[in-house]
């Protein structure tokens, strides 16, 4: 991996600590969108670590996840070792056609879509839709610049592929904590399929867990090409357990919501304008971003910067008041180097 | 899944518990042929579970399993949630073409080059390579009947599907308690894939861990279609943490010879013909093993039939002296009541 590609996504902690220093115990790491005051484990019983898992605890799991995402008997749903193993594989199951995906945004849609053969145009909004799509993908709300589609919008884009004979992919990926956004309740409906990622929102992302939402046939198809057992036992487990706890939900979403406002009041502080947020992570426009991420990364701070927008830097949640306060006080540091 | 659709692999205990009764706990369940006494679980980092894996979690990985399976450094080591992943990806990454596995054998292989669009010829042994095969699947010591082919054979084969610009695909699923017959060592060479499977040796196969050993341009395709973090935390670090230990290794092997050498002695006692054995499991003949299968069933011993051989019966192992005894009592009840 190249020093640039090693932050191509977020949690590059490695790279960062091979190139500026320091022990991995030194850094506050604000690079992803991953909640970090993680739900606590669950104990799980020997069995889940050594036995094959089987089918009644991967039915808990699915069940589990219907219940939290609101997802109708009808539709299908399959589980995988994160949501990104889904993206990955989506592309392959479907016809080579023209894909639309706005963008900017998570760039493993792209890619995958590329790898598969795929034609893949960006687009600017989902209003801009080209004639030929037959894919269109929207991450909502998106990352990194936190834009949210409407549900109506997407109500309306759905009738429109599927007269197309096309399918719509939602990657509601950091849509946990803004539940009014959702369209998961319309899983099943021919045309759409929604990715949800369990990791981000209950900060367990090491776990690998996420879902696909959609018809049952196009789920009988992922679930085919996965293979049995794709999923370990203890993802099942703590998927089952977690997911089914309406309480743990409200607890996680209000937690969630405490960081963030702390967050944007550092980032406010520091005149760092905001392009978009999301109860996960915020992006800044700021010349230099650079410059700021590296400053950042001399004190051990981790963000996200982006090659296709140089005067972007994603910010994670600071836990608590504590980062916050180490956040609030690098930031203002760095722009004392900068305006000396 | 239909009733018999439950034994198709072992481990379905959720099945047998909902046709014959009793609780899991009730069960002794010798369905597969994973190690029966895990290997103790080290204790794993809070951020093994919060974050996402990272490069260098998986290089540590990769690294041991090098180690451990004898792996020249040329030569690609892909990690994927278990190597039955990797069964499931390979056909899709090879150019449609005529494919020879040895059967009877672990019934995946067929199943995802089929659905890949292979045309797939089941042959009875190495000997029997078709002309026009361009790819060979041999799984080594063999699932169910416990054949093992000769590292010569098996490099002579190598040099033939070179020959024809093909593959060697060697499954070493149950290898690691017999050392003598890997050719890990070989792997990187052009033509050759060896798959391993972390879970049925150490016992954790609820954790979802597996290798291909190939060469390093074949490696990289596959981890591109698996996609980034395919793998969990827990996996990882229990992979870099046991792979890495000889001792570990070999007290292992030790302890599953003894297993063996118990089961084989109960099997023995019952008047049980062997169809063939391996470390972790052992396959007998008798006229109508279904009803003996239902016999133990009645007795909450859940054993794995085969829909191909109706006269074949295969045991994992019993982890104790305890367990032995239950066997032994059981197979003589249910003699009494064949030949009363």
């Amino acid at each position: 991996m190249t020093q640039d590609g090693a932050y191509v996504h977020g949690g590059g902690l490695d790279a960062a600590v091979a190139r500026f220093g320091g022990s991995r115990a030194d850094w506050l790491d604000l690079s992803t969108g991953i909640n970090p005051a993680p739900v606590a484990l669950p104990d799980l019983h020997p069995d889940i670590w050594a036995r094959l898992p089987e089918a009644g605890l991967q039915a808990r799991c699915i069940a589990a996840a219907r219940g939290a995402y609101g997802v109708p008997e009808t539709a299908g749903i399959v589980a995988a070792p994160g949501s990104q193993a889904l993206i990955s594989l989506l592309p392959f199951l479907l016809p080579q056609a023209e894909v639309a995906i706005v963008e900017p945004t998570y760039g493993e849609h792209r890619a995958s879509f590329e790898a598969a053969g795929h034609r893949v145009t960006g687009i600017g909004t989902i209003a801009d839709l080209p004639d030929g799509a037959k894919v269109m993908v929207a991450v909502n709300p998106n990352n990194p610049d936190g834009r949210r589609a409407g549900r109506e919008a997407l109500v309306e884009l759905l009738g429109e592929m599927r007269r197309r004979g096309g399918l719509l992919v939602v990657d509601e990926a950091f849509a946990d904590a803004t539940p009014g956004l959702t369209i998961a309740d319309m899983a099943g409906e021919p045309g759409l399929l929604v990715h949800r990622s369990f990791g981000k929102f209950y900060g367990l992302a090491g776990v690998r867990l996420g879902f696909a939402l959609t018809t049952a046939t196009l789920a009988e198809g992922l679930r085919q090409r996965l293979g049995p057992w794709a999923v370990s036992g203890p993802a099942l487990a703590l998927g089952a357990a977690v997911l089914s706890s309406e309480t743990a939900r409200k607890r996680i979403a209000a937690e969630v919501l405490v960081q963030a406002r702390r967050r944007d009041t550092v980032l406010a502080a520091a005149g760092l304008p905001l392009v978009g947020v999301t109860p996960l992570f915020a992006t800044v426009e700021t010349p230099g971003a650079g410059d700021l991420f590296t400053a950042l990364c001399r004190r051990r701070i981790l963000t996200r910067p982006f090659a296709y927008r140089t005067d972007w830097l994603r910010f994670g949640n600071p836990k608590d008041d504590g980062e916050a306060a180490r956040l609030a006080g690098a930031l203002a540091e760095a722009a004392r180097e900068r305006h000396p």
